[in-house]
């Protein structure tokens, strides 16, 4: 469980409330298990959280009840907290909370919520009614997550180093002959052992042509001479999420290796320099993906070039080409967004290579919390 | 990937074509990703599929591409593939799929898509229309999976034998002073070695008052003499799921352990013993019950005795306590089930014991796809 102090719950709270008093709501179902941790510190399976303008009433089963108690005995207590253990089912017994507390404009997460799980609540809460107007909230607390507090910030500064650290051990792990997933296991163990609770996501061993697939599944292949080998791993400390990936190549460097490595390189740094306060988002990705176009590689970068960090491993903002539909007003990163740097070059058949590092948008520019080598490294 | 061969596809496909018939619909929109792995044999992060009487259309982005392709290649090809890359956004190239064809009925995994994702699938056929009309699909294709197929029992068989190997060394690996989180680590890297994708959730290690939390997770504390210590771990084998559950002892054994041990493990037997086809899967659940209640320990158990086993680890049948709201057609369980049998007995600020088992209803009676000691073991 993270353990932010009461005040900064408290801060996360009057954010949502400031949303209900503007959009004349007395309270938002939350369903979304990240928002729940935000709000409340809590990490399981399974919550429901009410939040109005006096309690957040967190309902729970049976199993998380002694977890939850504790939490709320430590320095992380949730401020107005009121458990609510299930009874018959988690949708009936939000129905009764609504119903008993008599609301009658409620928001609720329409990104989160499903049809089926809203129409159910719809018909339960008619008989014997009334039913309270629903309204659809955005992505409000997505929105106001992209922006960490300080609590946040030290939790994924002390992430980021020990990510750093993890990589320095990684880069020796890699040996011709290791099997992809051999060396996926000993990355993980490399990572629990530093001190992470768990790795972010299943760690990406790519090696010879599955190197061209961003999103490759270590696999029985073994590492042979002159394979490019990228290594995209991460980890959960304190439930916040830091990712990180280098390649490597198996013996000596051909020309066109050294060549790719180099242009993703120079993309990769390209997009750190461009992250500021006030930057688009867009421009940062154009940043990298501008380099590589030079280069002649523009159609082999096909995917974004970062993504959101914290409690989730992909979260808002996107750092990814500008598209038609969005909003002006979403597009600037702000002092306190942490998010992935993360271009790539992919050649199906060859190979590909990807540079990624996770930075902080401060008030006078960058910082990159991942401090280690992109230097080329040949194994 | 798993790999059933296509004319296991097209008897999944006929199941849901069935559905599509009775309820007079033209096509249905999956967007469960184990539902979409049962249908197309595809794992991922990302995917629809729409299904209609001739066409599997699936939709992915780029990242997939060269994946999905290779799958088609081989002997999983997934019959009746049409390949739709995504255009600007999943749901907006699931809108032109919808619009292209002309659909006017369709059915939706209302379980499954949520609220924001549907108003906008309506607000954006609705310009220029016509919107077909969109039908809720119930937990079909969960109801469908929950009966195994030939070549899903044959990986689920071999995956519960590699897990009771697992476990043969994992029992080896407790020792007083140990950190429980170091013995998950060691217990993840056996399971992987054993040649499992990965564990199938994050391994519980609950030591001492530990054991008294059902979904505890592992933590600093340190192994010590008197506790017990309870071991949950599975593996993913070709993306199925299996499951297993010991507890151990650390140093002398005490006549309290002793005695709730073997109450939890009478209970076990009570529910594997009552798994016969036709059960009742509450009267598998109230077998294990009764024998904890006899021993006065009906309060300590406060959990479902088991749930299905296959692409996810918790799937349909639910093994839980009979409800008032269930429709008794969905009460029997039928050959091709696989499920576990996981009574425990939990006492706030004591400890707790937890033993589970995979099972497999057979035509005749029940088959233990685990099979490793259930004996009291001291470490």
């Amino acid at each position: 469980m993270p353990h932010a102090p009461g005040s900064i719950l408290e801060r996360r709270h009057a954010a949502v409330r400031a949303t209900l008093t503007e959009r004349g709501l007395q309270a938002a179902i939350i369903v979304s298990l990240p928002n729940i941790t935000w709000l409340t510190n809590f990490v399981g399976s399974s919550a429901v959280v009410v939040i109005d303008h006096e309690r957040v009433t967190f309902i729970t089963d049976s199993r998380y009840v002694t977890a939850v108690q504790d939490v709320q005995r430590g320095s992380g207590a949730c401020p107005g907290f009121s458990l609510c253990v299930v009874e018959g089912s988690y949708d009936a017994t939000l129905a009764s909370v609504l119903a008993s507390a008599g609301y009658t404009r409620v928001g609720y997460e329409a990104a989160h919520l499903t049809v089926a799980r809203f129409h159910w609540l719809e018909r339960t809460l008619a008989n014997p009614g009334p039913v309270p107007t629903f309204v659809e909230l955005g992505n409000g607390i997505e929105v106001a997550r992209s922006v960490k507090d300080e609590y946040e910030l030290a939790t994924l500064r002390t992430a980021g180093q020990m990510l750093a650290d993890v990589t320095r051990t990684v880069l020796g792990l890699p040996r011709a002959g290791m099997s992809e997933r051999e060396l996926a296991l000993q990355i993980d163990v490399t990572i629990r052992r530093a001190g992470f609770e768990k790795p972010a996501f299943e760690t990406i061993v790519a090696s010879g042509p599955n190197a061209a697939l961003p999103h490759a599944r270590a696999t029985d292949r073994t590492l042979g001479e002159g394979d490019l080998v990228v290594l995209d791993f991460g980890g959960v400390y304190d439930s916040y999420c830091v990712d990180l990936t280098r390649t490597v190549v198996v013996g000596p460097v051909s020309a066109r290796t050294r060549e790719v490595y180099e242009a993703v390189r120079r993309a990769h740094d390209a997009a750190v320099e461009a992250t500021r306060p006030g930057a688009s988002r867009f421009d940062i990705d154009a940043a990298a993906r501008d380099v590589l176009a030079a280069a002649g590689m523009g159609a082999a970068f096909g995917h974004g070039t970062g993504h959101g960090l914290g409690l989730e491993v992909h979260e808002e903002p996107r750092i990814s080409r500008r598209t038609a539909q969005v909003d002006a007003s979403r597009e600037a990163v702000a002092p306190g967004m942490v998010f992935t740097i993360e271009p790539g070059a992919y050649f199906p058949g060859w190979g590909g290579v990807r540079i990624e590092d996770d930075v902080l948008v401060t008030e006078f520019g960058v910082d990159v919390l991942t401090q280690v080598t992109t230097e080329l490294i040949a194994v």
